[in-house]
């Protein structure tokens, strides 16, 4: 007998049948001799109804009151869900996030999980009921008020709840059948990851790749937990994401961890480019400019800093923010202009992230040439580059950046014979 | 300054401008100086529309999840509620029926307030936010979950709210201007009601008006909390209901209570009437037979119990039950028949009951002959018949109910010269 945590995302959940199909995998887990805690998001379009209600009686709405309103998401598609496995013959019982002991900080919207106390889960369990657990959100442990966990926060939870419970393996389930070497929407042509380290994943998911979100990974890197990343519509074998150190693997796959060079290609519309122009180059500036973007709530993500131009004493700083934080992040350096001391600020949203990931590219000196020499052919220019010790990204102009994925894809000998199966949006 | 509890049914908050105007109405009340404590309905159709979708994935769904489900729809219009007002630059904060701290048994679809505990919403008030508490709903002591009072379970929230604070006034904004004396929708000439004692309303309210269900009467009686029926679509004042003994009036309406020999008619469609024929006619076995349908959990009305027919040693036990309660009530009727030793049961869902409530109806010997009377004249049959100090009831044929309440009406000179005005819907 296993413990396995199973993660529905709202398309999924979309409608009675959704959840009817959804509730049989389930007993199907059960009858198999397992013991089973689900994890759910909002049906379907719930959350945008529910954000459309919103903006019809509130331009600005209190985030206390916004996270309540998307609590009710979650509450009616894990009763129906205990309803529909009911209907099989099973039992369940569902659990807000507060009676999960998901415990969180007080960031309304983007709360992040500083405690999980799943005592009324394991109670569950003993009795023989399949849990179900609200994704998504969270109690805040300052004023026990209802959080929710932002974007991606239903995979959160269920890899928060697998560690804590000791979960043998968290399954999340979504719309395509596990992690692609590049996004088969993109990249017809591309393959199905059978297996990826942590830390590959890491990178794929940080570099755009939308099946797995950045948090639900790095907690489960962090603490342990394999994830078997499979598609709700059929049965077919996903792909693993196992975590790097061996002794933290539990579950029964016995067979060695493969470690391809390429991984795949991820790509990114969501973020900006900023460069601060004509910034003093003198020691701090950096930190300077860094910190009132820290203070403004700005995720930085790629950073480069430009070569002083001889005699100048001027240097030009570039970064890539996401979209939703451009304008918080140019109003905060706006305000700083006179006392950091640079010229201006230059902003550019038609920009692409394209990332190429994989274990052991360091040592492979080949790879940047074959990567350049692809972008090259396909006529694309090179706006900023950052690497790691697995992952080049370069910055492109939005229109060049489908073509850069494919070209990149093929140059690694990454496609498959056939095309890859596609189905519709995603979840929380 | 006062403290005052407004309740807003389903029909009030059906829609974005339905929960603006609600919103504009509390505003005014807190720009008059007053600390406001709302309790919400869901809204308009929502919990048809959850209900809808139970009944898509289970037949028989378990009432601790159909409680979680249902619990949503408040959680919806509170959230919004609260945005609402702060759209209207005041301040507002919505708060679960377990945070406001309304605890029940553990009985789901029809829990009972055992206990109020509204620490957060005292400090919510003092802090100068209106408090916006999910009407319906509350937590389960025995295991925390989330229960469902069952019909009326809002206007019970509100006056359990009112008595916990010690309110001033407990407000219940409805489709209509008030109580009256009869249905408008089947008596146009029927008056509004200014003020009528608890009691009287108490036995309007067992009788069918369904502008106030019985429990939160019988809890505003119990506890003192003066209730102010009005319509949410005009600012008319509409019907005191005055607590009987004057000393727990804390409002200040300073005038004498009217005591009007006739308070109104009332009717009722929901119950259905079950005759027991043929039980012998020996001590305990009336006894027997309703402790038989206590523990099948139905609730008896009206009973009669006929005159034994001289010699044969049987007699017949008539009374009336809801008609969502008629088949568990048949079933365990069915069951005893031969320990208890009756014949047979009728059972009977085309009847409606009429009732006749005032105070001072015994001290008037003229009331039952004025009655009875008009029904004759009316050509209505009456088939059972029960009195109390303030109410006469009776039984009869579902389609000669509309008439009966028009004659009666008109006899004891309860029609206004002018016709009332209906709005559609009743919520929870």
């Amino acid at each position: 007998m296993s413990l396995i945590v199973q993660k529905f995302g709202g398309s999924s959940v979309a409608d009675a049948a959704g959840i009817t199909r959804v509730a049989r995998r389930i007993v199907r887990t059960v009858d198999q001799g397992h013991q089973v805690v689900v994890v759910v998001s909002a049906m379907g379009d719930t959350t945008d109804d529910l954000l459309d209600l919103a903006s019809q009686v509130c331009e600005a709405p209190p985030a206390r009151e916004m996270d309540m309103l998307l609590s009710a998401g979650e509450r009616i598609s894990m009763s129906l869900l205990a309803m529909a496995i009911s209907a099989l013959g099973s039992s369940a019982q569902s659990f807000t996030g507060s009676q999960a002991g998901l415990m969180t900080d007080e960031f309304h919207g983007r709360a992040r999980i500083v405690e999980v106390s799943p005592h009324r889960i394991k109670t569950a369990l003993e009795a023989g009921h399949v849990a179900i657990v609200a994704g998504f959100q969270g109690m805040n442990t300052v004023s026990n008020d209802v959080t929710t966990l932002g974007r991606g926060g239903s995979d959160t939870t269920a890899v928060a709840l697998a560690a804590s419970l000791g979960a043998d393996v968290c399954e999340i389930y979504t719309d395509v059948d596990g992690v692609y070497t590049a996004d088969p929407r993109v990249v017809a042509t591309a393959r199905k990851i059978d297996r990826i380290s942590s830390d590959e994943m890491l990178d794929l998911a940080a570099s755009g790749a939308k099946v797995l979100h950045l948090r639900s990974v790095e907690y489960a890197r962090r603490f342990g937990v394999p994830l078997h990343v499979r598609s709700s519509f059929s049965d077919l074998e996903g792909t693993w994401v196992i975590p790097n150190s061996e002794d933290t693997i539990t579950f029964e796959k016995g067979e060695p961890l493969e470690q391809p060079i390429i991984s795949g290609v991820a790509h990114d519309r969501s973020e900006a480019k900023v460069t601060v122009v004509g910034v003093p180059d003198v020691p701090g500036k950096a930190a300077e400019i860094f910190g009132i973007l820290a203070q403004a709530q700005t995720n930085i993500d790629m950073i480069v800093q430009n070569v002083s131009t001889k005699g100048s004493g001027k240097t030009d700083i570039s970064f890539t923010v996401p979209i939703v934080e451009g304008s918080a992040a140019l109003a905060a350096l706006e305000a700083a202009k006179e006392k950091v001391g640079f010229e201006g600020v230059d902003y550019d949203e038609h920009v692409g992230k394209l990332s190429l990931v994989g274990a052991g590219m360091r040592s492979n000196p080949g790879v940047s040439f074959t990567f350049f020499e692809a972008l090259h052919q396909a006529g694309v220019n090179v706006d900023m580059i950052s690497t790691s010790e697995i992952r080049i990204s370069v910055v492109t102009a939005a229109d060049k950046l489908d073509g850069a994925v494919r070209a990149v894809h093929t140059a690694f000998g990454l496609d498959a014979d056939s095309t890859a199966t596609v189905y519709g949006g995603t979840g929380r």
